[in-house]
């Protein structure tokens, strides 16, 4: 006996067919208005474009009956696609022509990836690592800029050590995640000017493309304005910020945030809960928690280290943040309900209106995960 | 000057009129699809065909050049907009014909989400709400299964109130998030069949297929099969789990992680670092990390004070995560990087391979919240 869902499913899959080839052809064309872009110097991403392209398709899915919220994704998806393929394609160059780029600790990952996204926009790269300090003046000398990314323990050594090996017009920057003390190493080693910068994104993004780099121009902002304009053709959003508020916010975006996902893991194995036992009765939300917590642990030991010790001041941020657990708790331990009621309504107040925006992103996130994972 | 790049961007204009065109078709075809499965009374959602399906499309995609997560990717939110239309369409109905069902404390957010899924299923559906209970006896006397979904607070004392009014064969079942307490008093107050019930995810899920639900029939389980085959075949994931192992994983995800959400953003508060001001310099994970803590302030107080301060078990695992922080927190105070790196290292091989897993599904996470919000 035939099953009366065979015929639907097969002309489901003639639909999925037609699907992916429209999509390949799609791509292709995508690529192409990628070199026409290069070729005209024109940015990759244009925020504006973008969002003009997307208001159109949602109307076009609203008038089909589809959800626009839901089309709005789905098209996000596609143009993601597309730009994915781009860190395949050659990049754009920013106006001046070729330059000459030491970076030094360009071995490691994130130096690579930056090293790769130079040459394939036509610049000159050259890589210093600790064996090659006996090359440093071939290698500095005619560099139209030397990047320093290099573990946060030894930057400001290496800094040191650089300076005097530097011409008055080569750019000194650094990839340091905190700022306060490179900041203050690189204008007392080296003249000329100077270009703070903190790429915000992992060294294994598919694409530069919307990531994000803080940049403080330190010392004649003119002269790196031309490596700003690149990061910006590449399609990396820079925003500029003084050392002290980057280091402020970074204290608790980077420090605090790694401390506790090992305070939850470290507490996991005190327990003896093991995540896996835990994954089967997780609803979405703690699940995304748990995958969050868990790659922590998926990376180096020491590179988190250095993070969480990275200065005085935030070693100080977690001490005071154990006091304010210290006073929640208390709220716990008394078992005062009312007291921890007044204490999630003023944090609600001082939330404000971000926690419906919050409600409403993280909503998302569960959405996409749960189609994705369970 | 015509721009170079109108006709291609007319021709891809075109294609995503095309895309749009065969997703309503699809949509079509699975929405009969549904009302099939349903007229022949089977299950909507069947895990060994959907990944069936997947990996047909992934090879697919694989011949036509086009990445293979991302086609995967892809098709999931194809089928989920497709999921998602099931929640306006009628719903299968469990063997045995239509039931009597009594939400006590049905008019509260995930009694009217049951409540709606019950009646679309064509069963009886009756409400009891503080005013009703005059009423209960008419309401109780014929009810097949009466479900009790108030604040955990009150729980117990429902509970113990309606047992006189309850017929032998009636299944009395709740919804409390802890389950230890209630199934005691569930089996004390009434001598016919009993299920535990938690529904694992929030009262405005748009569908309840796929999300997760844990049952402990706790006496006479044979009565209330036809409750937990309801459930499957709505698409529920009914997982089995017994009163004190629930209580102790919930502890953890829903407990602590409660506690933990609120300490950062009480920290944020206390710090005076606005949410929205450290947004703009947010990587995607920690963006990832503040939604899902401002998201708890969007809701209610009374209610996260009822999960934190559901039991002394729990408040105690909360002393203990104090104790443990304060350990932790002695290697910062002491600057004893090597301590930390151990802590670590030893985490690290607690979590084994679930740590590679969680890097690949956070990334994923990551990735989709980039492509969304930035």
């Amino acid at each position: 006996m035939p099953n009366p869902l065979d015929a639907h499913r097969r002309r489901i899959d003639a639909i999925d067919a037609k699907l992916l080839q429209l999509l390949q052809e799609r791509n292709a064309l995508a690529a192409e208005v990628l070199t026409t872009k290069i070729d005209a110097g024109l940015p990759v991403f244009v925020p504006e474009r973008e969002q003009a392209k997307v208001a159109a398709f949602r109307r076009a899915a609203g008038e089909l009956g589809l959800d626009a919220g839901w089309a709005e994704d789905f098209l996000r998806m596609i143009m993601s696609s597309s730009r994915d393929r781009q860190s395949h394609a050659d990049f754009p160059q920013c106006p001046g022509g070729s330059r000459t780029i030491l970076l030094v600790g360009g071995a490691g990952q994130l130096g690579r990836c930056y090293g790769r996204a130079f040459t394939a926009s036509g610049h000159t790269v050259r890589t210093l690592e600790t064996g090659d300090w006996e090359q440093v003046d071939q290698l500095a000398a005619d560099a139209d800029a030397v990047i320093v990314t290099v573990p946060i323990r030894v930057t400001e050594q290496v800094i040191a050590r650089l300076g005097p090996h530097l011409t008055p017009d080569t750019v000194l920057a650094d990839f340091t995640s905190l700022k306060a003390g490179p900041t203050a190493a690189m204008l007392a080693a080296h003249a000329g000017p100077v270009l703070c910068l903190h790429p915000m994104h992992g060294p294994d993004v598919a694409n530069l493309s919307k990531q994000l780099i803080t940049a403080c121009p330190a010392r004649r902002p003119a002269a790196s304005a031309w490596l700003r304009d690149q990061f910006r053709l590449w399609g990396l959003r820079v925003v500029e910020l003084v050392p002290a508020e980057h280091d402020r916010i970074m204290d608790q975006v980077q420090g605090l945030r790694h401390f506790v996902a090992l305070l939850h893991g470290s507490f996991l194995r005190e327990t003896n809960l093991a995540p896996a036992d835990i994954l089967a009765l997780s609803s979405p939300i703690y699940r995304a928690e748990l995958m969050m917590t868990g790659r922590i642990f998926a990376q180096n030991a020491e590179l988190y280290a250095d993070i969480v010790f990275a200065s005085t001041e935030r070693r100080r941020l977690l001490e005071r943040f154990l006091t304010h657990h210290q006073q929640l708790a208390e709220l716990v331990r008394k078992d005062d309900k009312a007291g921890f009621v007044r204490e999630f309504e003023a944090i609600g107040a001082f939330f404000g209106d971000f926690a419906a925006q919050a409600r409403a992103e993280s909503g998302y996130l569960i959405h996409r995960l749960a189609d994705r994972f369970v």
